[in-house]
């Protein structure tokens, strides 16, 4: 939970410095709501009793439930939201016990009739900075950055019709090309002439467009074939990539993206612009037809399901987060007015169990602590000692006043090992010491844990009572700004070692 | 949202200055679980639809849940956890369109065999902490003070002994005790003779001790009386309240309590100590018997629901925040060992409508922002004016790469006034206003919004591109200080009056 934690804290830093707001919706809609907006995975929807009242079901997603949402509040017309909640999906009707389907999304949308592609562009850099140094700090350097494949809804249609494929199969053969970041070409395009009817030329065609991938020269290559530039879906779509494009630009992101036309979506709503976030680990390796993709060995416990939804269909299987633009959803609830809207959802289940692994690979990334507290206030004393129980509640007292994290034995007399023990544990930084003597002169010790034997503060320094919360802030803000210190000269250290190295020859 | 988005934030502070972690349980558990845990609430549970599977229900509140998580996790021994999240209930099957039983609650708990009163002492500190002048401010300044009503169910329980109430009716004459803070006690008593067969005697040696409530004076008062300290559940319970009082002094809180006889909470499984927390106008008025409490006007809506859950009994009927020691919960689930608890429920529903009451009643308070955005980037020019829209994207890359918050409009060529509005509306600070002709010397202007006609900054600062970002930050931490400064000299302005009121007479 403390990594999750900090994920989420780190996602809603990005989101409200882009001006978002959080909107609660609701995790029960009526089931006719739900009905029909998830395709083949409708029966993965968790249905309530009828006990009365109306017929509901517990949330798949968070995008339909803001598009309903939208639809019910017509004074809302613009909004910038995001939403951290649970979902809820009947993966494994025979589940282990206590194991249930339920696990966390969470969205960024921006609803609103704006000019082409700004919104869309901002969501993308939203994307940047929660993955990149500002954020999670997925760099290429510490083993895997991250990749924001796009593609566009028009151009991907345009493709299907001039290469001659009939309209009510394109949405179907959409889906096959989706499959191709984990499926090779030969399934895919036997699964198009097999069981979906196209011809052989009909499939080559397609794949000849759809392997392409790469920056804005795409657009350029593109647009020398005629076939493209006569087809009025592909030539708007690509006009439109070059607004995104430029405007990834502005905003400092185009080494992150990549235009990729294999990319479709599963979900049928989307109408412009699409993409999926990728990372080092997170795509599943290519198989072969009927094969299952091997499951990630876990170092946690043994498990027959896909328990970081690397599965899950809404973010993009394999991927991190996922999205696109849907400009018609709102207006199948609010049956009249569209609210356009373009939104990403993340996958914090996968981001999460990403980050653990790496973690846990990474050696010299310092302990999770599960709590944030400072101090630990121990007393100790000789025979007849009295434990100092409400002297110890008077400075937790003191320090809490002052904001400072602060906790103690909840025990009359605590031996001062298991005190130590204790603080050591939780790895908190500072031990508050309470003495006999000490406190009939109205002084207490302060003393940095896990200081080397030798070091002149070993044994702690002796502080007034009247000064300890000035003492104890101090020594936290020294403490704070020595692990940043650290932080950069073992960085310089790296650095030079790798120098030495290059100009010296290993 | 924004409210009570603070709201979560200032708890949340407070549960981590203590140490705690969040504990994120089930929505869903099965349905045995919670069978006979509510008495007769328990048909407001929610019920899964049976789809294959356990047969499951929606958790009614965090308690059992977490009860039953401790239970199923024998490695965990001692937690201090927190934990915020909704409970569903049925209350009212026949549901407006929209308005689903749902609801946040929150809660913090301390698990593990302590020595006596400690936990419990220091979650009445949480208490203060959060509704005093270091959380939500709830001070006997600014209109509602809270008191923490405590009471112990040894005592109670020994209180009817000693009044002769046969042990098979405690419970039910507890429930009846508990209405007291709603009804008159002829009422009860009326209850209590007539529905649960007390005889007239008993029912009114009851009063003789319920109506007693006050300080650590209550227990010696008690104590002058031969039947309590004859009877070993009475003695025992006010040994115990003996030594919470003395740790609430020590943690310095004792001013906020109040030992009250007549608390008896509607919730069976407490073993020791109970609270309730109250606010000025968080108490329903007495009423007659049969009458429904009127309901409080809302200014938002007329509603026929008991919206802000001032009826809810799992936090206390009235109740902003209710709760006690639970010792025996985890082994009805474990079977084996017992785990005592001590925890806390706070109704964020009660508390939020609260809050808004009082902000709207309070003039001085400036309005609630909905986005936390400190600069909005805007552009102006003439005749052929394109709208610097990449530009607005660059700066807006720049400030955001810097971690400061903005936004910009998502249009090609908006218009200055719409801009300015758009900035107004939504209350943000600082605008930076690009020009064409400034666009070409590197220069962008810096103003802050809201400044009087004649103010020397009032058409802004002209700043280089270069020192955008430390311009920036340094009117944004100036006016933040200024906030306090302002604060401060309000608060001096008003002590002042008040001296010269005093002094002066009148």
């Amino acid at each position: 939970m403390v990594i999750r934690d900090r994920i989420f804290n780190t996602i809603t830093q990005v989101f409200k410095r882009h001006g978002a707001v959080t909107v609660d919706t609701p995790v029960f809609e009526l089931r006719d709501i739900l009905a029909g907006k998830y395709g083949e995975d409708s029966k993965l929807i968790y249905d309530l009793q009828d006990q009365g009242g109306e017929i509901c079901s517990l949330r798949y997603d968070l995008t339909v439930p803001f598009a309903r949402w939208l639809a019910m509040n017509p004074n809302i017309q613009t909004i910038k939201r995001y939403h951290i909640a649970k979902v809820y999906r009947r993966d494994q009707p025979a589940m282990t016990k206590g194991r249930m389907r339920e696990f966390y999304q969470c969205d960024f949308d921006i609803a609103g009739v704006y000019d082409k592609m700004v919104p869309d562009a901002e969501i993308i850099r939203i994307v940047c900075e929660i993955f990149g140094e500002q954020g999670l700090g997925w760099s290429n350097d510490n083993g895997g950055g991250f990749t924001v494949k796009i593609n566009h809804r028009g151009v991907l249609d345009g493709i299907f019709e001039v290469c001659g494929v009939p309209k009510e199969k394109i949405r179907s053969i959409s889906s096959a090309v989706d499959k191709l970041d984990k499926s090779p070409w030969e399934e895919v395009r036997k699964e198009m002439i097999e069981e979906k009817g196209l011809t052989e030329e009909v499939a080559d065609r397609i794949w000849e467009f759809v392997q392409r991938k790469g920056g804005a020269e795409v657009m350029q290559e593109l647009r020398k074939d005629e076939r493209v530039t006569s087809n009025d879906r592909l030539r708007q779509g690509l006009e439109e990539m070059d607004l995104l494009f430029a405007y990834l630009e502005a905003f400092g992101t185009l080494d992150r993206v990549q235009f990729n036309l294999s990319l479709a979506r599963g979900l049928d709503y989307y109408t412009g612009v699409i993409f999926e976030v990728i990372t080092e680990g997170s795509a599943p390796p290519p198989t072969s037809k009927g094969q299952k993709p091997p499951k990630q060995p876990r170092k946690d416990k043994a498990s027959e399901f896909d328990e970081d939804r690397s599965n899950d269909p809404s973010v993009g299987v394999g991927s991190v987060a996922g999205g696109g633009r849907y400009d018609e959803l709102v207006g199948m609830f609010s049956g009249k007015g569209q609210i356009p809207c373009v939104g990403i959802s993340f996958g914090v289940d996968r981001i999460f169990s990403i980050t653990r692994a790496r973690m846990e690979a990474d050696k010299s990334t310092p302990a999770v602590r599960s709590t944030e507290v400072d101090v630990y206030i121990m007393a100790f004393g000789g025979k007849g000692f009295t434990g100092l129980l409400k002297e110890r509640m008077q400075v937790a007292k003191t320090l809490w006043d002052a904001g400072i994290k602060a906790e103690f034995a909840y025990k009359q007399k605590p031996k001062l090992p298991a005190q130590f023990k204790a603080a050591e544990q939780a790895g908190i930084p500072f031990a508050v010491i309470l003495g006999e003597d000490e406190q009939v002169q109205g002084k207490v010790k302060v003393k940095e844990m896990g200081l080397d034997e030798g070091h002149p503060e070993k044994d702690g320094v002796m502080v007034d009572l009247a000064n300890l919360v000035a003492e104890v802030k101090s020594r936290l803000s020294k403490k704070s700004a020595n692990a940043s210190v650290e932080a950069i000269s073992n960085g310089v250290r790296e650095l030079q070692a790798g120098q030495i190295k290059e100009g010296g020859g290993g």
